[in-house]
């Protein structure tokens, strides 16, 4: 045990601080005076040697996978979590009520093209929102194209009565994937649209994953007030390059799909949210969050499991080192990211209607992979605070702080009075698993699902501490 | 294709060069003027959209696994990477022979224990250059350390006739993982000779791993002239754990194993060595390299069939770049890494004899996970000109040049005339597989593995163009 000498001896040579925080000696309740850099080491070593998340997130992923909104997983994973939150003793913990869609995708798709005599099966997944196809499946020609834009220039009179295949490659250049995703995302956002404004009967969406393989990647795609649009799905990969092929050699083929998707009326669901008080001032509010939802193909490891159990896990490391905040932190468990953002949308509107003043929100959506950086929604002189503090996370493996969009259920808060944050960890991998089967808990490994979770409590130990 | 105009125009704007290269044209052969920003730029595109790595590991993991010195699949593999080699056309590409150890593990270990009338099947594997035991086994009480301190500490008359339970655990606590196993390393390196000493008849070892799981991870135990030592092996965490908890309660526990290894008489192998000569300053030379032998009960694919097809690579890229090097760039895959370092010191000893200019050379042998930054072993200018080109390697997600220890098998080059450098990609998950069954093909992810390749060519680029 370290000795009262040895604590002050430590506070006055530490080469780095921004202040000091209160902090309870477990085994004494002595109330000690530690610097940040104590408080950084505290955390870090805590997570390092007995952190749980990773544990939370494998009882997720094992009883609660495929949790889209409206479906009974996902009313189990609110269940958990909030029980998870409770038995971390956090002050308040509540349900916050919120109506989302409920999509189901029913029977698994078939797929198959036939070219002459050739029929090869082809694995495809319906996209978010997208309506079934007659119950002896859908059968047309197939029209090629790179881009929503290549759609575009084409006559209605090449696409109508198709199937249009939109099989854009996300590009490799890219270092951050996340960058190819933004760039190549529209084919299945807006291109279902426009291939059925073109007359186009069905649409197949290349999977935006860097990897070529057999898993089709699921995603939504836009929704139009008032139209269903047609059925519309996506290609994995290594079929989208096989079918691509043949088409080459012989225009003709015939591309059958069946889904049995629908939409079913909203239902009741809920972001789950916990909070601890702050000592000075529990006006200001630190918001730490990820979607609880996820994709009904997966486990929903990486999207956005990760994000939940590292958030809920910022709140218990302060509870369990007795750190004080000065602001109220809390976390908040969005429900339907994937399909609709009703649950960014319901909490952004009761912080509106409650005047609630959130300083900064920080959001994990982007996996549970090694960490490397925080964007800051922000040019103004916040983004410089954070920057400023960038030297105590740097031995810990977070080395940077720059602009960039912060995450989707944060997003319709006001960016003017609550800094929008985003936890990024390294990229190269997410896109094998994201919206895909195989988005599983083994996929996720557990010294860097802690070191997010890790980074993350220091970033709310900063901004609770010192405000904006 | 860019116009004249386009390429000028660039070299103008350009916002960061350290000088100019001499790139000729694919499509045209028109000698051009290109930035370092724009080879970067050309190394990274390439890579990232035609890299060969990958494959060439994939073939290597498949048809050549088990690659330890002295077998029969690490002649397979000093053959293969050879016509590799020779495939991409390098100006050279000849083989150095290397007199290396042979060890063999034979048939595959067991190991129980029994406490009372319960006897437990554990996971063990022989540590590299251990005897065997006796045809029936070995069978004795056992005494648990955690450290070779703790076993040194002990009384002669505690060890004798026992089997020494080495049972560190790395400390999670180190961010750097390879930071904890150097730390811990030492009790498998010295800690059975420490246990002959006492009289110990037999060492098990804790496996040197970050997980706990049940798969054993072997290794070098260090070796002492004209002493065989006594039978040593690795056994699985979890069964480390197990064991560790049943001694606490009974600890009259009996361990049993039975190991066939043995060593046989020294063989004759190669390094494997590419070179394209240097168009201003052919005598000064930059090498880049990896280990091309690998423990026999894994792939050796992050261990180092990683560092090895990175480093081939960095050849390939200027010659299908025509990147014309002012100074000479050499590859060099090093045997017998693991158990002997005999190819670095063979390499070193005819550098020294043939009193060759190596400037500086790299070794790949931390895993083919995504980058994080370069280690030189010196604190002198050399370090201050490698960081001044941090700029460069920013956008491809290398953000560090540090001081450190570079790698095993370039260890024996004088660090005087040769800046020793250590590629370091990140290390969270490298403990998982290293010298275990599961370094496996599949672990390697193959954007991390090119975007290592890439970062390593640009620095080769930096190192050939300016010297040091």
């Amino acid at each position: 045990m370290k000795s009262a000498y040895t604590i002050l001896l430590s506070i006055l040579i530490s080469g780095l601080s921004y202040g000091q925080a209160n902090l309870k000696s477990e085994t004494n309740e002595l109330a000690t005076q530690l610097t940040d850099k104590e408080v950084f080491k505290q955390i870090f070593d805590t997570e390092m040697t007995s952190g749980k998340c990773y544990g939370v997130l494998e009882k997720l992923c094992a009883e609660m996978p495929h949790r889209l909104s409206g479906s009974e997983n996902a009313g189990k994973a609110v269940a958990y979590m909030k029980k998870v939150m409770e038995s971390y003793k956090f002050d308040t913990v509540y349900l916050q009520p919120v109506m989302v869609p409920h999509w189901v995708r029913g029977e698994k798709e078939t797929a198959f093209f036939s070219s002459g005599t050739d029929q090869i099966s082809v694995n495809i997944c319906a996209l978010g929102g997208s309506v079934g196809t007659r119950e002896k499946g859908l059968t047309a020609n197939v029209i090629e194209v790179k881009s929503v834009e290549e759609l575009k220039a084409l006559e209605d009179t090449d696409v109508k009565g198709k199937i249009v295949f939109l099989n854009g490659e996300m590009n490799p250049k890219y270092i951050r994937t996340f960058q190819a995703y933004s760039e190549t995302g529209e084919q299945r956002w807006t291109g279902p649209w426009v291939a059925q404004e073109k007359g186009a009967i069905g649409v197949i969406v290349r999977s935006l994953t860097t990897i070529v393989d057999k898993n089709p990647h699921t995603g939504s795609k836009g929704t139009r007030e008032g139209n269903n649009g047609i059925p519309s799905a996506a290609i994995s990969t290594y079929h989208a390059n096989q079918l691509s092929k043949t088409l080459k050699v012989n225009p003709d083929v015939k591309f059958s799909m069946t889904m049995h998707c629908e939409t079913l009326p909203d239902r009741l669901s809920y972001n789950v949210i916990g909070e601890i008080g702050g000592s000075e001032k529990p006006e200001e509010i630190v918001v730490v969050g990820g979607h609880l939802d996820a994709w009904d193909n997966g486990e929903g490891a990486h999207d956005d499991g990760a994000g939940c159990v590292q958030s809920v896990e910022v709140l218990r490391l302060f509870k369990k080192l007795n750190l004080t905040p000065k602001r109220t932190v809390r976390v908040v468990l969005f429900m339907n990211e994937e399909n609709g953002l009703k649950g960014g949308k319901a909490f952004a509107d009761s912080v509106k209607n409650q005047n609630q003043n959130i300083i900064a929100a920080i959001e994990s959506d982007a996996g549970g992979f090694t960490p490397r950086y925080f964007v800051c929604q922000t040019h103004d002189a916040r983004l410089e605070k954070v920057t400023s503090w960038l030297p105590l996370f740097e031995p810990y493996s977070v080395y940077a702080v720059e602009y960039g969009h912060a995450g989707a259920d944060i997003s319709p808060l006001d960016p003017e009075k609550t800094l929008l944050i985003g936890y990024r960890p390294d990229s190269q991998r997410y896109f094998d698993y994201h919206h895909a089967a195989t988005d599983k808990f083994e996929a996720v490994n557990q010294r860097e699902l802690e070191l997010g979770a890790a980074n993350m409590t220091a970033l709310v130990w900063m901004l609770s501490n010192y405000g904006l």
